[in-house]
């Protein structure tokens, strides 16, 4: 480190910042610094209003009339093709419903169908568990030589033989932040005749995605973190369009039906993203979720990428600058176009330490064994709210308040 | 029929009403007569509250927190033990998430599991029809023998055989609104060796439903009919406590996992009905649910089952005593309690009746290929609504309003 950082420099940064605006858009709980929008982002004004007018007009007043006259049973094509834009697909490859579980399942599933003769899923151990936990799911339940195997990344190239049918990766790493080359990785998989089936969890909203460029087969993601669509938010599903004739998924419910209200006596699929929606979604988290992207959309995801990449480095550079020897040690990639839009840092307390963190009004999140996650929510996040989080996070480690007793009891969510 | 009902018995039955002070709990439009709960359930005002502080109060300032604080990690289970009395199973046997087809998809590839060397499902032709597909998926997905058989319940004693592993019908048939006797078939799929499934969507909320009474050994149902959760509430999953242990499901996500947080490299199944989550529940969704199922359990399934079976029946003689020779044919079960909440009248011109009613205020479904669906939600009804509905279907069929040209052209969504 060159230079040192100042709290004004921070100001500074703020009033040049092309994205301040999009802060009061937000509620933003008064005091609190909030490095957690990666886990569930915060709630932009919009949505309250949005929820409020889907319950007590569209529902209370319109009734089943607002699948129509509201648009209702357009929402997951609709969500869908306005998130397109935001990860490099067009409008017609992505549909929004469902959890990020259940659309891996629908892509991991289609995908072995495309490759008819290939039993062997790749993904890597340190995956988001709920990847790993569903290829386990549908390996088990197909049996007949399903088999999920677990490569890292940088070891792929050696390990594709032709009983691979698909690779399932992370864009960006839920715990270090690592940011895969998605177009170098998908192009190795393609060689081996696999198809590359992307989960865009800790990147859509924080950083560009092209998954058209990267000619990525599938891609899932999750609606409440940098989309910042509520809790629990529906999640999104992508299919690259030449994969739309021939792909056939397995929760095959009656809104992916070609005719839904026609209820005829057997399963015909929807053409394109449609056969894969399967049940009635739900409509109010799915309003919330529409109005969130559309403020994502209108920041841009350049501009957001060149905040958070900004502010990744200021934060890794004050921790550096103004706590020193803290047993902190950065385990995210030190070279920002390597990672996502977080940082970790291992230390042997790290529960404790965003306890404390908590208690002074950081929230964060801690990832084991050791990890504390400091999530950058570029949207709404202030370079003086890095700068303060450093001085607290300052203050837990130099008055070693992570040691109180209170702080050292794990709770069952962290 | 032996007696001329009149407006003013409407109005003394509204008056001697347990269930009166109910209708002011929910948003009413005036003018409207709503006989399509059974499609969509009304607003319950505290809906629209608990939307309101889910998104305003619990998302926009306990942020992440709130998984903890305003138990939201609780939602499933919680919501499943307030829905366990109404449909008579323990509070340990249900769970709240997904969609009535991801819990059907569940619960069918559960028994399957269950049953191992059996690879057939039955089902029957008429079953709703997302029913139908989701098990058509789960076999084209299974393979290896793996097929779906259409039965109809009352051929069901002799289409057993020891290829079976599971029989799935609905409790209350979506057209006719035929009541199936679930203890009954229940002993004759047990009795072969096979597993009961049961879709409750029809009947949950409306009618008294004694799942561990008929030692059903699964059940799914859905959360916005009438138990009034809103458009896309979170759907159910019963399974019996019997099955707990062995039970295993294919969507194995990772709130499902026995430590969720724990973030381990392999699944490994919760305990009991959370092994049956899969991913993040829709929180805004289901906590207007909770609420929701809350004034049913007020109300109690005896006292709506009461005065459903009145009015289906008051409504099927007005229907006749008011409109006599208007070619509607009732095709429900004349006899009430073999019928569930809601009446079907067959007419060619079914759709544009329904069309014409709609122009009149009168809210019912058009259910391919000819039948008006009328749906009874005893919760906040009236009897004077029915003479209503009535009056103006009888404006409708006398005068021929349905032969207008605007009311013939089919929508996508009826």
């Amino acid at each position: 480190m060159l230079t040192m950082h100042t709290r004004a420099d921070m100001e500074a940064l703020d009033r040049a910042d092309p994205l301040r605006a999009f802060r009061d858009r937000f509620v933003i709980p008064e005091g609190l610094v909030y490095l957690d929008g990666n886990s569930l982002g915060m709630m932009p004004r919009v949505a309250a209003a949005r929820a409020a007018r889907t319950v007590e007009v569209e529902w209370a007043q319109g009734l089943i009339s607002s699948w129509n006259d509201h648009g209702w049973i357009d929402l997951p094509l609709r969500v869908g093709a306005r998130l397109a834009p935001l990860v490099g697909a067009s409008a017609d490859e992505i549909v929004a419903c469902d959890s990020t579980s259940i659309n891996l399942f629908k892509a991991l599933a289609s995908a072995l169908a495309l490759r008819p003769g290939r039993r062997t899923i790749v993904t890597n151990a340190g995956n988001f568990p709920t990847d790993v936990y569903i290829a386990e799911g549908l390996c088990r339940l197909l049996g007949d030589g399903a088999t999920l195997r677990r490569v890292e990344p940088r070891d792929l190239a050696n390990a594709l033989d032709d009983s691979v049918a698909a690779v399932a990766y992370s864009h960006v790493d839920y715990k270090s932040a690592r940011l895969e080359d998605m177009a170098g990785l998908t192009a190795i998989i393609h060689a081996a005749g696999a198809l590359a089936i992307w989960d865009l969890s800790h990147s859509a909203g924080a950083l560009p995605v092209d998954l058209d460029g990267a000619k990525a087969d599938f891609a899932v993601g999750c609606g409440y973190k940098y989309l910042n669509g509520g809790p629990g938010a529906p999640a999104f599903l992508f299919a690259a369009r030449r994969h739309h004739a021939a792909m056939q998924q397995p929760l095959s419910g009656w809104l992916g039906h070609a005719a839904p209200f026609a209820f005829e006596d057997s399963y015909r699929p929807a053409s394109g993203m449609a056969r894969m929606i399967c049940g009635t979604p739900p409509v109010i988290s799915m309003a919330v979720l529409e109005e969130a992207i559309g403020i994502v959309a209108e920041a841009g995801v350049d501009r957001l990428r060149e905040k958070s990449t900004r502010m990744t480095t200021l934060l890794a550079d004050l921790v550096a600058q103004e706590i020193g020897d803290s047993g902190l040690v950065l385990a995210s990639p030190v070279d920002a176009a390597q990672r996502g839009s977080h940082l970790v840092f291992a230390h042997d307390e790290g529960y404790a330490i965003i306890q404390a963190l908590k208690a002074r009004g950081v929230v964060g999140d801690f990832r084991a064994p050791d990890l504390v996650r400091l999530g950058i929510a570029p949207l709404y996040l202030s370079h003086v709210e890095l700068w303060e989080a450093v001085q607290r996070l300052k203050a837990v480690m130099q008055n070693g308040e992570w040691r109180a007793p209170r702080f050292r009891v794990r709770a069952a969510v962290t």
